[in-house]
């Protein structure tokens, strides 16, 4: 079985931990079994793992995710990125084309999709299981997962099953008599009382099955012209596109946890403690989760049902009734991110200053880790200045490699050639000032380490 | 009539935006009438002066909020230092004395002492003329403000006057029965109803009077003779020393506005919007305040009766009923200020950093203003880089000045003598590396600018 875990979304929802390079199934805030954190992702791969699934797992992410992913679940895991979001359909096919051309699996491979993020029990993977068994034994073109409502949600789509079995495994799976794709609370009512089920947004189908689909709107020679194309495919849901119209869909129940933890109020319920960070709780508090990212401080009492999360980026302050609301808030917010984490370490915004004349100046500071590098660059408008805090490195300018290490001070005028390495880990603190202070301000070349 | 205002008090009430450099009376929170903001301090100033009250006023402070005082009064205001924090019975002797020495004042001159935050109408200000009379007058030896309760709080003293007439001014003074320093609910209930008043801080006297007290514990030839020996003086209050020990004792009720501003709880009443900083509020909040003084947004939704203050130092959420609670908290805290305003300009800090082998670094935005400069100083265990981002000034490294602008950058290794004076507004931002990153670590020295 290959198993595509869609890794989608900005994540907004969970702002200020959440940004765009950072979605909400990176955050490392649920507990593990053995008392430390994790992400929702890093659950997932675990459950998978735990779950003894014979399943082969590639995730299609967006370009931004790359580093996060590598960072959390190392170099061995195969993951195809998605030249721009287009919705579920194109980054379906892209990772179909993927498994047909570059993992090349034949057409008779069954292929499981679902969210990178659920969270579930590890029953969530015998029904996966069942769903792929579906496929594997021709019994439907498509599988889905229908989970069974635990209350009228007007946020899920509904899948209402024909009841009748679908001939074999003894009633383990159902027909689909039609599908809602969102319901107003008073018809989710009346649809969870006919039966219907939550669409779980995974799907299961034959590589061959959607390689045809795929094949109807382009036809590629191989894969990297299959992804030069991507914005060709239409910007749809899968359940739109193809589900829809499929012909022999049978739908696998699941009964069991089943939580998309997708606002605060919900992950509040899965947190591993109330505070996380440098807080305080008085005695007054109720119910009451703090996530503090931030070195400063903060105490909280007399909190009822409440949520405070601080990070560079900003700081939310919610009833938890009312957490859904931050979505249209961060929505209108253009900032850049103050926090990333990249393949090559971190860093973290601390100010940023503009004067009367329109210059600016832009405070970080930046850890990279051992054996990595910044790539060689020039800024055109903007000059900076490193103060080595911590650890060793190589320091490149204009092409002339110097040693570094704490205590040492580089000036980088604009339009100068510059990278950095570390030898062990490197800590500084970068002043940028100039005209536009972006990070698009940058161009990029290649510089051989090899002999340093 | 001298008029001293005493600023004690370390404000820790109002934490995270006061500290012990920036108490609540300086915090600049309370509405003008012309729709600007004032502190607590610089409205008990424009009162004196809009009551036409025949009053010189003398501001009895710590050293700490010298700078700030002149920040926020200028230049022209008398200032007395205390050497350390001993109560207010040495803080009114050490002014009377300086009032005696100093300014040269008879002993037949009438002293009133007030604090410097009390939140009132101008009434105040007739009361305290009231008894300045009585003291003029000679009907008593000492005057008290009794403020008539709006609840029996377990928080003030009382005053449970004489119910006779003290002879004149047709009742507008009464004699003292007895005081009560703090009482239980159940007790000051009691009170209340038998007429008392809150002992509201305020005392009127001859300048003779009270310089014989003064002089029972310590003779001096002169002021700072006086002031050298402060840490002799009993750290008492004035009620416990002077006014339970006075014999002929007048109260002047006051009926008027007054409020004790010293609890988020009570200052968020006075506030001038609920949303002060970046803050964006959400459609669901009910009586919350928010205050940000850091440049990272805050967004609050579906919140009832909370405060939110933000500060470099800290981030309190809190209902504002516990909102007391805060003291115990930041009582514990030991971390230095975060933001300082000086005399010269102010500060704040953007990050610490702690390695492993117990190396820091600290990075500071530091802003001077046109004219002021930076003592002339060594730091034996710490080095900095200053980055100039705006403006233009002298820098001065073991002697010899240079001038500095925008996009220059300095470094200041350990044990090498250093200042910098603002021509025009100056913005840089240094690190600070190396061992015991304190502000005490520095050495200040004279310096010559005149020559530059």
């Amino acid at each position: 079985m290959q198993l595509i875990l869609l890794s989608g979304g900005s994540g907004k929802r969970l702002w200020p931990l959440s940004n765009y390079a950072r979605s909400k199934q990176f955050l490392p805030l649920l507990q593990t079994p053995d008392g430390t954190t994790e992400s929702m992702v890093q659950r997932v791969m675990r459950q998978i793992k735990e779950s003894e699934l014979d399943a082969e797992v590639t995730i299609a992410a967006n370009t931004q995710q790359k580093d996060t992913i590598e960072n959390q679940l190392g170099n061995n895991v195969d993951v195809v990125l998605e030249p721009e979001h287009r919705g579920t359909f194109p980054a379906i096919m892209l990772s179909v084309m993927h498994l047909a051309f570059e993992k090349k699996c034949s057409d008779n491979e069954t292929v499981v999709v679902m969210p990178c993020d659920p969270y579930t029990g590890l029953e969530y993977y015998e029904a996966i299981n069942e769903m792929a068994k579906l496929i594997d034994e021709n019994v439907a073109d498509m599988a889905l997962m229908g989970i069974k409502p635990t209350y009228p949600s007007p946020k899920y789509g509904y899948i209402i099953p024909e009841f009748r079995s679908s001939g074999i495994q003894e009633f383990r799976s159902l027909g689909v008599s039609r599908f809602v794709e969102k319901a107003e609370i008073e018809d989710a009512e009346a649809l969870v009382k006919e039966g219907a089920m939550w669409n779980g947004g995974v799907f299961a189908f034959k590589l061959g099955y959607a390689k045809n689909i795929a094949e109807k709107y382009l036809k590629a020679k191989d894969f990297q012209a299959f992804r030069s194309r991507f914005a060709e495919l239409p910007k749809v849901s899968f359940d739109y596109e193809v589900v829809r119209n499929a012909t022999n869909v049978a739908v696998v129940p699941y009964n069991g946890t089943w939580k998309d933890l997708g606002t605060w109020n919900t992950i509040c319920e899965e947190l591993a403690t109330n505070a996380i960070g440098n807080v305080t709780l008085g005695v007054n508090n109720v119910n009451t989760h703090v996530i503090n990212e931030l070195g400063t401080p903060i105490f909280c009492d007399g909190l009822e049902n409440t949520v405070v999360a601080a990070s560079p980026d900003g700081i939310l302050v919610s009833a938890k009734k009312t957490s859904e609301t931050i979505k249209d808030y961060a929505d209108q917010l253009t900032d850049r991110p103050m926090y990333e984490e990249r393949r090559w370490g971190s860093y973290q915004v601390l100010n940023t200053q503009e004067f009367e004349d329109g210059f600016k100046a832009l405070t970080k500071t930046i850890t990279l880790k051992p054996g990595k590098n910044i790539s060689y660059q020039i800024h055109h408008h903007r000059s900076e200045v490193w103060s080595f805090i911590d650890g060793e490195g190589l320091f490149v300018l204009d092409g002339k490699v110097t040693k570094v290490k704490r205590g040492d001070v580089v000036n980088i005028p604009a339009e100068h050639f510059h990278a950095v390495k570390a030898l062990t880990t490197l800590t500084f603190i970068e002043v940028q000032e100039g005209g536009p202070l972006i990070e698009e301000d940058i161009e990029r070349f290649d510089f051989d380490w090899s002999n340093n």
